[in-house]
């Protein structure tokens, strides 16, 4: 089998890999197709290789075919079409003992921290693995990991029907926020300043705004009736959406930290104190965003075939990153790593 | 009858005032005590004078006992004791209209945006009055209302028992707030500076740290077996408690903005994302907060005589300023505004 290694400065190289046999408690996968993370991204750039180590096979975004389960496995069977929440907590940290796992104290994220799955075969614990239902593919099935976060963020912001969100920034993530949050019944607006992806929004009616050419406060204030909005989903990373999250947010309205925000912007605490503001963290996702995600694919609330960019073979992992450096008009790119 | 009024540059006089009649859902007070906050010391400091206007009779801590009634009012009558929730709102504003009164968009602060207590007699809507048990005094009344700051902010922050709060800013507000805490079962801490506040938490065995002899995050890891606060409270205004929050609050804590920040310090977003942290801004006080902090002092869980620094007359009320300027000892300050 064959399995694709980071090796540093945007390079990998395919390399013989072993499959691994699963111990008790672990299935070993048949990878189906693995997408391109953001996070992936910014290992193949390099400003990861202390945290991976390279070479490193890396990949979480993922589907696959159960091959060969571990003797304690009895939930699953061979053959079995599944996803793989990539996370590996301790179990017995101060956050896991809160029922918190997912933002265990010593997590490892399978693909970052420990292999991952641009390979032909994947070995994981079986408690990791959720079964997708015979009407989503496998290649649905590579978003299923990036829709959760955005199921998990949702969940974070208490978002309700009737209520209008304001999604700052339009990339996948901030287009699969605006994706869940419309089937929960809200009303969504996407602030972005690209036009491709604008475009990308009115492909399922979600309305937009360009904040370079309109005034997003102003826009925001008419748009909820002098409310504002009930939550704003940070999801941009820059420091003009730092500003406008506590301009547009109405009264109690609550502000979603999706972005990975790595200095220290300055922020306007007076709004949170004067308008009750409130800020929430989420990152990635529980057990219950991997069943809501997939649900809303399996019940066609969700279509994920618009966000699927381009499909590379394992051969040509290399391209495929290339391909997708620096373009903000993709939006998903998935490596086939299925054995032809 | 006399009034106090507030002619700037940190100088009051003594005018010979009016008593207003009620109109029909208003009630006339004899005030009682009217304790001095610090929103009363920036006012006197001069830094709102725009917003206040000066020649302003201020003042909002206010307990008193119901002199008139105005034709509507029915639930109260001559001679009861009272204090005032000094909060004037239109009931027709988007968060009016989502039960948010209390941070109406067009709320105007009795006291500040409009005529206050630091008279004989004071006029409000009936609609601001909360009734005070037998057993209250009038001066404990005077207190009510930092209290019910301090109530709302343990309403906002969701804190229950058995969890571990960090109050940053050992000031009264901070004092009552710690109280609050442990009234509702909570473990205390108060990271506070100076000498003479901590030893005032000492009354109320609560536990203290002084940030600049220990090192915060260290103490507050140790002393929750490395889990971190669940609740922070942060009162005192001043950047390393900005930065001090996101170190000390646990996976999932929240943070309770109660301080105003004027400037926009620099946050520290990335740990809101990777630790799911929470910041929820509070701002005054709703009914129910009122209603808590009489029945804690009614109850005697919460003692509020060692928070009544000195009382003074009405005539002597520059002078009661003057001694609470720059008095980090000091607690409250009351005006006695009873006519003798």
């Amino acid at each position: 089998m064959q399995a694709a290694e980071y090796i540093g400065n945007k390079s990998f190289r395919i390399v013989e890999g072993k499959q691994v046999k699963p111990q008790a408690d672990e299935v070993r996968l048949d990878v189906g197709f693995v997408g391109i993370c953001g996070t992936d991204m910014h290992i193949y750039h390099g400003v990861m290789d202390q945290r991976v180590n390279p070479p490193h096979t890396i990949g979480h975004e993922i589907s696959g075919v159960v091959a060969e389960l571990g003797s304690n496995v009895t939930n699953l069977k061979v053959g079995d079409r599944v996803v793989v929440r990539p996370l590996d907590y301790c179990g017995d940290c101060p956050a896991c003992n809160a029922g918190h796992s997912h933002v265990c104290h010593n997590l490892k994220f399978m693909g970052i921290d420990s292999v991952g799955a641009f390979q032909n075969s994947w070995t994981v614990k079986a408690r990791t693995i959720h079964k997708l239902p015979d009407n989503v593919t496998l290649e649905q099935g590579a978003l299923i990991e990036p829709l959760s976060v955005a199921c998990h963020d949702i969940s974070r912001s208490r978002l309700k029907a009737g209520e209008k969100a304001v999604v700052i920034g339009g990339g996948p993530i901030g287009q699969l926020v605006a994706l869940v949050a419309k089937s929960v019944g809200a009303d969504v607006l996407i602030s972005e300043v690209n036009n491709e992806r604008r475009k990308f929004s009115a492909r399922f009616d979600i309305e937009t705004i360009n904040p370079l050419e309109q005034d997003l406060q102003e826009y925001v204030s008419k748009w909820s009736d002098g409310k504002g909005a009930d939550v704003v989903f940070e999801v941009s990373g820059v420091q003009p959406a730092v500003e406008a999250m506590t301009q547009i947010a109405a009264v109690r309205g609550r502000i979603c930290m999706v972005a990975i925000h790595s200095q220290k912007p300055p922020v306007d605490l007076f709004q949170f104190f004067w308008r009750e503001l409130e800020l929430v963290g989420a990152r990635v996702y529980e057990d219950a965003d991997f069943e809501m995600a997939i649900d809303l694919v399996a019940s066609g609330k969700i279509d994920l075939e618009p966000f699927i960019t381009s499909v590379s073979e394992l051969a040509d992992i290399s391209s495929a990153f290339a391909s997708m450096d620096n373009n903000p008009t993709g939006m998903k790119a998935l490596v086939s790593c299925q054995i032809k």
